[in-house]
């Protein structure tokens, strides 16, 4: 642990919603302190932390009074401006390292990357304009679907082309934005790791999980995954690929899909994920903790799961049925946001079905 | 759930150590706020608390303030000053309720009520002055122990007697304090039960933990505890008894001596207890959000166990073999507490042994 953090140390949080609420928790068990920086008021994670700033992303002074009052930075989403990130990282160090970050804040980026690596994704081609979307879309076919490289999420900035004809309303969606339009892969089921990588160069991979979306949203991951032993190695060596590739340290989130040739790569996210909440309450050492130990320079844990999992998330109203969940054998962990509106992610639950298989 | 808390609402903490540390980050997965409350600056609790107040026992204007606003208010130790309940009472529930804490504030209570329950005890005395202490020891025989009434823990206010001519030396220990004589039970180890009690009446134990202390320290919890199946459900019985006795809500601790005509209660904590920390790597509900789950009028978990588990304590310079634990596989639990003092809990590991036997 040289380098490591010591307890008493400081990690700031760039971004306060849920997943910094849940890593903030995760450090005040290894006894390190949190310095949340999100620019909005009472968000999930201040609530938790030892500290919290909140500013804009392009105040520079609140923007160097956090690095200056921290030990190392991490982020809990990944479209944090570059701009801001340039001001932190002449002052403290970041984690995971700007490559992971600008690879995956551009959906180009994050698909040329995997194709260099050997890894396969959805067939893609670049849209600027209605001349480049006709000439992908006549490379690719339809279906397809036409995506803002930047800034997308849970659905957001996508819109489907079912035929030719609908090539203009889904290019006028973009509002002017570089797009990338992705064929549509034929897939029995979408499945996710959660990999680790530490200072020293160490992989640990969480077993992989099963995911099922609804409206572009997770709604529920299931552990263990409907894999073959084959599938599962595959899944494990392509996640330490990625992450020794981009020197990666902390948690990183692939998305798989499961097809009759293979495993096909849909995007990664350089932090914690979504569908690794089951981790909570199926490891000793969750996603989160595996995180925080990694940007601390502290050993990871080796992902060993001590239960079968089934997380559900709780989206807007679902969050009303809380007193039914209640009396019910299932871990609660809600997020603390006052107002449930629709597609809203308020919390998720964890049930356990029994001793891992 | 009637008369529950709904997420959102605040559980006030009378107490800022660890034990409201770990309360308050249950509480936060429930989507409940925390407000501690305690006299000394910076205690553990109040890093990942939503609200703290620093203030004395007998500052009327911040109980008043505190009082008014939370929805409900426990407490993770038991000697709070019976007049800051008092006030405290008047405006919001205090959950346990006064009688649990006034048992166990007294140690010659306490005895009383579990004999009266018809629950074993070590023999014990009442003394106030030599003169009763020496009529004391002439019932219960040496080797035996003087223990003041009130405020002790850990060992604290406790002198052996191992022969008559340690009488006054014991008693001056006591400072002239009310104490109590207790004799020496010929057990073969210690075990505890956690257990708990919610609004409704309903009870739910988590398994009997084997306790090994040194220098009257708790240094070691371990599940399952060496019982056989009928002191399984005695000790279980037991717990019960003393809950419902006391229309309990919340979680608490008994320690039991295995001696070979049965258990025989050592003490009972009307709180958390460290022997339960195990709960929180070994169960999906753990102690600390079992005791929320009560205090707050939601339905309890049913202390099912997934994992076998030892629990060791970090006590004073302990601390500083983290850089050694946290290469094992081991689940850290740090208090955040900068000094480390001789005697001072620090934190706790836990350690999975394998999948509950």
């Amino acid at each position: 642990m040289t380098d490591a953090l010591r307890p008493g140390q400081t990690i700031g949080i760039l971004g306060g919603g849920q997943l910094g609420r849940m890593l903030a928790v995760a450090a005040s068990r290894l006894g390190l302190h949190c310095h949340v920086y999100d620019p909005a008021e009472g968000g999930p994670a201040a609530e938790v932390a030892a500290r919290a700033t909140c500013a804009a992303w392009d105040d520079e002074a609140a923007l160097r009074a956090f690095a200056e009052a921290v030990d190392v930075v991490t982020y809990e989403f990944e479209n944090v401006p570059a701009e801001s990130l340039d001001l932190i990282e002449a002052i403290v160090p970041i984690r995971p390292n700007r490559r992971a970050l600008a690879v995956s804040q551009d959906r180009l980026d994050e698909k040329d990357f995997l194709r260099d690596l050997g890894l396969a994704t959805a067939p893609y081609a670049t849209v600027d304009d209605a001349a480049s979307l006709d000439a992908a879309l006549e490379r690719i076919g339809t279906p397809a679907i036409l995506k803002t490289r930047r800034f997308g999420y849970d659905g957001k900035g996508q819109a489907r082309i079912m035929a030719a004809s609908d090539a203009a309303a889904a290019l006028a969606e973009m509002n002017g934005a570089p797009a990338i339009l992705e064929g549509f892969v034929e897939f029995s089921h979408e499945v996710s790791v959660i990999g680790a990588r530490g200072t020293g160069g160490a992989v640990a991979c969480f077993d992989p999980g099963e995911n099922r979306h609804e409206g572009g949203i997770l709604r529920e991951t299931t552990v263990p995954a409907r894999l073959s032993a084959a599938q599962r190695t595959d899944a494990v060596l392509l996640a330490a690929k990625i992450l020794t590739e981009l020197d990666y340290v902390g948690v990183l989130g692939v998305e798989l899909f499961v097809t009759a040739s293979g495993l096909v790569v849909n995007e990664i996210a350089p932090r914690v994920h979504n569908s690794g909440h089951w981790t909570q309450d199926g490891c000793l050492i969750d996603q989160f903790e595996q995180h925080i130990r990694a940007v601390a320079g502290w050993p990871l844990g080796d992902g060993a799961r001590h239960s079968d999992v089934v997380m559900e998330n709780l989206i807007g109203d679902d969050v009303d049925r809380i007193p039914e969940i209640a009396g019910t054998q299932a871990a609660i962990h809600l997020y603390g946001k006052a107002e449930a509106r629709a597609g809203r992610k308020m919390g998720h639950v964890n049930r356990l079905t029994g001793p891992a298989r």
